[in-house]
């Protein structure tokens, strides 16, 4: 177990009131204890509480053969797993648990009475997990410079006649030739109508002269995750793409501006959203600036409008603004993660992003 | 939304005196409405009560054009969703659940007082979903017959010198080919000693002469899940592999007579796991016999000593024993999915058991 960061939750239960805990969440445990458990459909809980009591819980399927950090109680699949895990929960207390642990888990706890009331625990996990030490920083670094290289080697096959299927297959191919474990989402990979659809789905087109082309793409490094946008053109960008591209770029460079300690992750968002509003996009760039991200691609705390918690030193999150004009077919976004220092952000992205990338034909 | 499928939930709520139910499972939701929608982490449900006052409560992203048979309320990822859903819900009685909703969804209805008590309302769904109409059961006969072809042709490629982790994307890709939109899990293919583990993961083993190879794989098909196992031999079969060989073929042979309406699924697994006890194997039949199976490949309903419950015509589950000596690297595991017919079962497998498939070395 890992005593700093267990010390950081147990501060933030102190903080806020909540005597004991349930993590269930894999990630939240590998984070904790720096070993993947993956029990699928079976229960599994750390339980945590602030006089340093902890127990897990674990299915005899998954056997640990090294120390966790607490002792282990295993029980087998005719037992009832949440039984178990009640005995040592204290009954006459609020217990919080994990945001997302299966209904009927938690339905079985509350007819066991285990504590006194049942809140959302999952809060206080992610607020710590936002925070990133410097050893996790490295992490995040060296993803975001994986992925960088996947977009340089990516970007020559957007001219190549791939169809967006085969583009997406082939930034996959490239994830592995580079050492990621996998992808930390599915790729987008969009030509022309699909790049000015925020929410298209992957699908059979294939790019033609004058396209934009969206590439969204992240891997998974060392268990950390990257993210990137950029947006590039096929043979040639015409006075309007551009246009709309500087856009985007100076709202990515405003947000990016604005992310700092003190300031508010909706302050960052209003930073890019205002500036595309005052040329008149406001209502073609349709959703959050940016996601928290870490250990996922998407963690707790959204860069947007209505998250007004105040940025802290450690947090990664992204920064994405874009303009999508279905009737055009010209979508643009630009993304970046960026990690919070004392005195701004550190952008952990390098790819170039200030002159277009245009693709020749065929190359 | 499916009338027919309705009225049995509905029949089935009555049965268990729960005036309302919220199903929020997309494959349960597909199951009534034929239409995916995936809402990923956004809040997404179906309302139903026995007196036919339905709603759909869904975010705004996933618009939706056709009637789905209840009134949709629209929400924005700014509003509270579950708020929403709330305002359906008869407060003064009990209200049943999805078992794998989210905590942090029915924690917050829970907070609004939505209900009179939550009780885990997916047993009654679950339950109806285990009974296959005729049309399902085409689909789940027409799936098998694909994942046989799967298997014909997977079979030959484990005398190649393929690594585990090769042969499964030469499955994945045989499944292509054959139709299947993708896999009904990942496959396993394990050689000797990975065979002779019920939990071994794929790795990059090698099959060598005399080997014994499990081949447990499955697709989709129209929504409907295969799911078959077969073990063949590299090169040449000992003795000790067909003594152990025709032990599991006639426990599979026993479980498949034992599946009929009236008995109990325990009855099943008993008719399997006696034979193999009474050759003094039981101790190395470490796992169920089987589980239901339909729109996915693991559902509620397992073939256990602990499920009593009696079988009725149109259930589907799977017979799968098998025999695992680490200390030799023998394993085997023989499946087939049955179909539940007035007097007995249909096998929907076909692919041949009974003689002992030796694969020349190099084939």
């Amino acid at each position: 177990m890992d005593t700093n960061k267990l010390n950081r939750i147990v501060a933030k239960m102190k903080e806020k009131d909540l005597y004991q805990l349930i993590i269930t969440d894999p990630t939240s445990i590998f984070y904790l204890i720096g070993k993947w458990i993956i029990p699928g459909e079976r229960m599994h809980a750390l339980y945590i509480n602030v006089d340093g009591d902890n127990h897990f819980v674990i299915n005899k399927l998954f056997p640990q053969e090294e120390d966790l950090g607490a002792p282990i109680t295993y029980y087998d699949d005719v037992d009832d797993g949440v039984e178990v895990l009640a005995q040592y929960v204290h009954k006459d207390k609020p217990i919080g648990v994990d945001k997302n642990w299966p209904a009927h888990f938690l339905l079985r706890l509350q007819e066991l009475g285990a504590g006194s009331a049942f809140v959302n625990g999952s809060k206080i996990v992610d607020k710590v997990r936002q925070i990133k030490s410097p050893e996790e920083a490295q992490l995040m670094r060296e993803s975001a410079a994986k992925i960088d290289q996947v977009m340089d080697k990516l970007i020559p096959w957007v001219a190549k006649g791939l169809t967006e299927r085969e583009l997406n297959a082939k930034c996959l191919e490239l994830c592995e030739e580079v050492g990621f474990s996998g992808p930390s989402f599915d790729p987008i990979t969009a030509y022309a109508k699909g790049a000015a659809d925020p929410h298209h789905i992957t699908d059979d087109s294939k790019g033609k002269h004058g396209d934009c082309v969206i590439l969204d793409i992240g891997g998974m490094w060392k268990n950390y995750a990257s993210d990137i946008t950029r947006t590039v053109f096929i043979g040639e960008v015409s006075e309007r793409q551009k246009e709309i591209y500087d856009i985007v770029l100076e709202a990515n460079k405003r947000g990016i501006a604005a992310a700092k300690p003190g300031a508010k992750m909706s302050d960052v968002d209003k930073a890019g959203r205002d500036y595309i509003a005052s040329k008149g996009y406001g209502e073609y760039f349709t959703h959050r600036l940016g996601h928290s991200i870490g250990m996922e691609d998407h963690e707790v705390g959204d860069v947007s409008l209505v998250n007004d918690e105040i940025i802290e030193v450690g947090q990664c999150f992204s920064v994405e603004p874009g303009i999508y004009l279905a009737d055009e077919g010209i979508g643009v976004r630009i993304e970046d993660i960026v990690y919070i220092t004392e005195d701004g952000c550190e952008v952990l992205n390098h790819y170039p992003k200030d002159d277009i990338i245009v693709v020749p034909d065929g190359e």
